[in-house]
């Protein structure tokens, strides 16, 4: 289809990154140091935290970052000049990259990465970097809140037919698996990321034996494990009793795991099942269900006490179905002068939640030693060293009023680096050990902040230093601003 | 990260197709043919028709449906045994898939594609058919709609960042342009389907600078097209004239597009910067405007008279954001029995919607030939030849009563084949021709089905033939399900 013969990912970026690279190389600027932010405004979901992932993805991208031979091409094509493509075809990722690690819980403002890195290079990965963090952030999110009103019970990934397109059904299952998922209906994922695997037949197993004892003997000859689903025809008068009839006949020769209902009223046919297996001597048989369940549904059916022992989630899960995107952007805070020296930068806008915050920042996480819970998230210019001391004044960045002291603290640096000129310094963990890190930070936050509905709003506040700094920015931009005209 | 060295669609999969592919094979039976639909039970968004695509990306995946080596392996690892992992290594797709066109119009129930093919190959790839039409089928009806609304103004697909992983960007845009986008700007896409790409500079640009007029002015060194992006600082008093300011200085050695806002009050500052550019002699000059935009605030802006003449549209496209999954199943219709004669199949469903259509049918679009609009979808029978008949009665498939006579009509058959014994006998169109293609479908169709908010509903039948098969394999699967307790 396509003129150009390969493919890569370079171009999966906006095309005005491109035309701002090719602005600043033409200018001589385009090797000036920049830093950017990479953040979120809002938590999705109204959930009280989001779950970062994406990082494992990104390095990925950024260690084989070119623009290939077509690449250049096509961008001659559109009429880059040569002196420009020249350049292009040069560039790697040589700058820095410092991020919260996946699994880390984030909030609304909370800086994930930070990028340095010269003024081109910086600017063409935007797009990407966004791209990933957003889906993958989003799909996690969504899982953990799901997992939280599942509690005990067993939550497995069935989206791949609503995830949009492949990507999002190999990337999406990796973020509900970090978030407490089990397994997934996934093979791909299974196979690229170790996920365990889950999944017996359809219904139209069913229908293509035309009848549901058949059909489950069939299965049972091949697979030792069995769960049948019973809702073909009719659950309660065919699916279970013919599900039970295969388990009583085969009895050792196989494993009967349990039945799965997809349709109908899970409630009342779980329960009605529960008792069917009982009767007939399974009470260990499980029940699966499935059919468009999100959090919601879930915690409806658990406060009906449907005996369901697993959850089979998919679109309301792989597409973040209340609110398909998170809304992360990618902002400059500083950038090197003439003199070599990096100065702050702000984007001011009418929308105040949009005015960014200069300068270089990190990160912090205030965690009270008595209680080993957070206190809130403390944003800090470079160089401050909120660990060093012993009572920090934690402020609202905007509603200033509100705030605390807090002493007998540790204050723990969120991000980490990753990337140093260009070359990957960080260790990538497991994904059972990003599993276990995802739990052991749900511990340090109150039972208020995970609530499913209405938590409470979890602090990210500013230093004293970084507020001011801010603060004055702001009025020299709009002086500048309204002088200019 | 994986143990596995490389990667293949094959195992984009639910793993109980890989369970029901192994039970059929076991028992002998995974060459019996089978034939299965895919539709979708409700159209999206509230809209009155959707638009199909998803075909190109189809063809590519049965084209190189095989299982890798590492596939194999990984199978292995998974417990599956020798025998059956011979044969899954011999798999191709080798059956008869015939379907409606990209860009035509479908609607609930309507027969989409249908597949016939031997019972694993039909089942291996159930869930990459429906992952593909369900997103890309999605996407390209969001952009229909938001192009009804925008008429004769340009509409250009933003949304890569906030699109769910890399897939999604390149194919949602794909079924945006298809739908009647102008361009986009992922630059991907642009590579690898022609699409035009679009795009100039970021609010990080100005801030680079620090100054809206001299980054202006240094992007127009290099670029001759301008769009300034007037938003960073403040718009009215900075931003638009200074953008005026640089189209002045620099005359006939730029070609000043316009300006694009991204933030703010959209309204009042096109109404405002549509001022002052007029006034300053540029009314030529195009207002961009941008910021989470959809059908519904684009549709109050032009009630408001804004005057904007492109749209940028990012998030709420290509996510589908109001509903970002459509509903498309892949369901068995009939199956070869023991004699080879194929027997009709029926899945029932308390949930009346979810229950099939059995049998193998064809879809036909009824033209009133006076009018030249579309009187509904019917579906028959294979074998009912109803471009033969003078007389068409056609009756909702649910309320029969709602029925009508039709006369003086031609039946266009929908679904072509594409391919036949695991051979591509179809040509692709070129994506222009695609698009055109659309626009000819929907002037078919009345303007009652065509406005976003309440259309009316577009009549999809079954013959009378097609609809007592129906009825009479309820009662069967019914008695059967009964009986069998």
């Amino acid at each position: 289809m396509s003129r150009y013969p390969d493919d890569s990912y370079a171009l999966h970026t906006d095309l005005y990154q491109i035309n701002m690279a090719e602005t600043y190389w033409e200018d001589g600027v385009h090797e000036k140091k920049a830093v950017f932010d990479l953040y979120f405004r809002r938590l999705p979901f109204g959930n009280g935290y989001a779950i970062f992932a994406g990082l494992e993805r990104i390095i990925e991208y950024l260690q084989s970052f070119r623009f290939s031979e077509s690449d250049i091409e096509y961008l001659r094509d559109l009429g880059y000049r040569e002196d420009f493509l020249s350049y292009l075809k040069t560039i790697r990722f040589t700058g820095n990259v410092r991020s919260v690690q996946e699994g880390e819980l984030v909030f609304a403002e909370t800086p994930i990465m930070r990028v340095e890195a010269n003024l081109a290079e910086a600017q063409l990965i935007e797009t990407a970097l966004l791209n990933i963090v957003n889906y993958q952030t989003l799909i996690a999110t969504k899982a953990s809140r799901v997992k939280q009103v599942i509690g005990d019970g067993t939550a497995l990934e069935f989206g791949t037919r609503r995830a949009h397109e492949f990507d999002a059904a190999l990337w999406g299952t990796r973020a509900a698996y970090i978030a407490g998922f089990a397994g997934t209906s996934n093979v791909r994922a299974g196979k690229k990321f170790g996920i365990p695997v889950a999944g017996t037949h359809a219904h139209s197993m069913v229908q293509a034996y035309q009848d549901d004892y058949k059909a489950f003997k069939k299965y049972a000859r091949r697979h030792r494990d069995c769960i049948f689903l019973v809702d073909t025809y009719d659950t309660l008068k065919s699916g279970v009793p013919n599900a039970i009839r295969v388990a009583k006949e085969l009895g050792d020769q196989i494993n009967f795991v349990g039945i799965r209902l997809d349709s109908g009223d899970l409630a009342f046919l779980a329960k009605e099942a529960r008792k069917m297996l009982d009767e007939a001597g399974f009470p260990d048989a499980k029940i699966v269900a499935s059919n468009d369940l999100d959090e919601y549904t879930i915690s409806s059916l658990k406060a009906q006490d449907a005996p369901i022992d697993s959850w089979g989630i998919g679109t309301k899960l792989i597409t973040g179905y209340d609110q398909p995107a998170l809304g992360a952007v990618y902002k400059i805070s500083a950038i090197e002068d003439k003199q070599g020296e990096m100065v702050d930068t702000i984007k001011i806008s009418s929308n105040p939640e949009k005015t960014t915050t200069p300068g270089i920042k990190n990160v912090f996480r205030i965690i009270n030693k008595e209680t080993k819970r957070s206190e809130g998230d403390y944003i800090a210019l470079h160089g401050e060293e909120p660990q060093k001391e012993d009572r920090l004044h934690m402020f609202h960045p905007v509603h200033t009023y509100l705030s605390k002291h807090v002493t007998n603290f540790e204050a723990i640096e969120l991000q980490r680096d990753i990337f140093k000129d260009g070359e990957l310094i960080y260790t990538l963990p497991k994904l059972d050990e990003i599993r276990v890190f995802v739990q052991d930070n749900l511990n340090v936050l109150w039972d208020e902040y995970k609530r499913t509905n209405n938590p409470h709003q979890y602090p990210v506040d500013l230093s004293k230093a970084c507020w001011e700094n801010k603060r004055d920015y702001i009025e020299k931009a709009l002086r500048l601003a309204r002088k200019e005209k």
